[in-house]
């Protein structure tokens, strides 16, 4: 990458998270009166182009006129070319076999942004696993050095936080959470998405944040079930609480931090996806206990619900490293049909009275 | 207290929380099947002629039929006579001149329990600690045995949770946590309140249950301003996840415990409170943001928001031992009409980037 070339920030993906985070990166650079460029990339060349010309993503925010100072391509080496941090925003089972293709054209000290949820099916494996995996088997089969193989963990970061895209879009005010190995790098990236709505903060726990981000999609599932049989706030309080209960303790068993928990991209993000009707996992649990059966979701809901998928995969995770998880494998239970919505809430409640922290630790 | 009796729990407080309470308490004798007799009390005797011959708490729960093990006096001497459990649902600025009255009638080994949230005006002490404050000083008056005086403290307990009393009144399930200076303790209210819809868990951290419990109201009144100006579940959420981590570091500051404040009657309480368009607080918070004046609140309110009260009284304790609470701190601003609701978000959200444990330690 030339120095003499201004700064760049390829956004990959066009769908509703990564183009308003595309939005939220543009305007964090016209914030800081900086020239740096910002390139979103989706691959459909028509919708691009489309988007390039009339500033609009017409099927996920047909009313939002995005920033002046954002790019639009559909041919992704364009996008990858002298971009100093890429953001990749493609959804969780997708990113292995698409990043396998970015992998070649991405300058060598580029840091990546993970905006990705979940659990990759098969492996087990997180998002960044997932991203380091495949670029170290990259620069393998071009015999790189070693040091410039294992420098890549401290290239890839992930983002996470209380940011459903539709709020973000219309630039209600939020917080986020950065992290990397280093608080360096995770500051390098809060830098470039600061905006007056949007307040990144630092963090070097990238488990915690991950698992916060992804086990609270099988949390909100179950909300959403609670929801459509018609239980209050109390109920549904309940199960976040001992929902982020469940999470921590697995975070924990896995090298995560209690604080990451508590915070934004834990207990925040939590929150916001169990509270919005506009979260996707939250909308199929409600569906699910108005009597539509699991594996017809699709057909009633124009978005995948990740937590479909990663439900069993985080149960799995969980019985590997010996950690009770009571609500994640009730949802898988109502997924694989042994058990029945209704038959949801008193396995949560009705057994022996305890110590409230019997759960927590 | 004869042992030929059969064992009574008293219930003080026949507003909304004190009934709904007493009907967990009756159906949880039903459940158990104990002949545990239960009695609520409230202060005018017309009001409690009529619950007890229409079995209906006209003002709170026109809709609601109480069990029919449920007694209703207006005669406190009546109420306490043989009660080895004493609940008190008063509320807060009340509760020293109404326990006052009561000491000197409560059998002496009654273990109480405190329903109250907030801190009280002027002395700035927790509920649990009026009320030992109080029984001390009867005690104190007739000359009792120094031990026996001392002994006060471990029958003085709390409970606390995701609690909205119009949510349980139709039985829809839910948590709470029960605070004792023993497990034994703790265990023996939480016996006499099992019902199928409430499951109590115990808890030795009366501190922190109390400190979840009272800041709760001050967030919400916050969370309550963001709804009133349209912002969405990622403000909503922000200002939680960094309420309940202000929240945190009060209690631990006065010897709380962390595992409380990520359980039910921390984060659990916070959210239901939060989320609920029912809660007085948050309600008080939204009209606030539409541009009623603080001191017109209770023209437009039935109820009292405990926070109006509770927020300046928080923000000195956190000042007094040296916490941080910025929002606690913004809440009483805007009361004050310092700053506008307008400037509450900036005020919140535009400070300098941070890393995120630097606010939560």
């Amino acid at each position: 990458m030339s120095t003499s070339l201004p700064p760049k920030v390829a956004v990959l993906g066009a769908g509703s998270w990564g183009t308003a985070f595309a939005k939220v990166v543009a305007d964090a650079a016209t914030a800081a009166e900086s020239n740096r460029r910002v390139v979103l990339w989706g691959r459909k060349p028509d919708a691009m182009a489309q988007m390039a010309s009339t500033r609009i993503n017409e099927p996920y925010f047909p009313r939002v006129k995005l920033p002046d100072n954002l790019e639009f391509t559909s041919d992704v080496e364009q996008a990858l070319h002298g971009a100093h941090i890429v953001v990749l925003a493609i959804p969780a089972q997708a990113l292995r076999a698409q990043l396998e293709v970015f992998a070649p054209l991405l300058e060598p000290d580029a840091v990546l942004v993970s905006l990705a949820k979940g659990l990759e099916m098969g492996s087990g494996l997180r998002m960044s696993e997932v991203i380091i995996e495949v670029l170290q088997g990259n620069l393998v089969a071009i015999d790189a050095p070693l040091e410039t193989i294992s420098g890549v963990t401290d290239r890839v970061t992930v983002l996470s936080g209380p940011n459903l895209a539709k709020e973000i879009i219309v630039e209600q005010p939020t917080t986020s959470v950065v992290a990397a190995t280093t608080l360096e790098t995770a500051q390098k990236v809060a830098s470039i998405c600061a905006a007056n709505y949007f307040r990144p903060y630092t963090n070097t726990d990238i488990i915690g944040v991950e698992i916060g981000g992804l086990v609270k999609n099988v949390i909100a599932l179950c909300v959403g079930m609670c929801e459509g049989k018609q239980y209050g706030d109390n109920s549904k309080a309940s199960v976040m609480t001992r929902g982020l209960a469940e999470t921590t303790r697995l975070a924990l068993a896995l090298g995560g931090k209690l604080e990451t928990m508590s915070g934004l991209a834990g207990m925040g993000d939590l929150i916001a996806t169990c509270s919005s009707p506009l979260s996707r996992n939250h909308t199929a649990g409600r569906l699910l206990a108005e009597g539509i059966e699991p594996d017809q979701l699709h057909t009633v809901m124009s978005q995948t619900a990740e937590s479909i998928k990663s439900a069993p995969v985080v149960a799995e995770l969980a019985r590997k490293v010996g950690v009770a998880m009571p609500i994640t494998e009730a949802v898988v239970e109502v997924l694989n049909r042994t058990i029945s919505v209704e038959q949801l809430a008193p396995a949560l409640l009705g057994r022996a009275l305890k110590s409230e922290s019997d759960h927590i630790s």
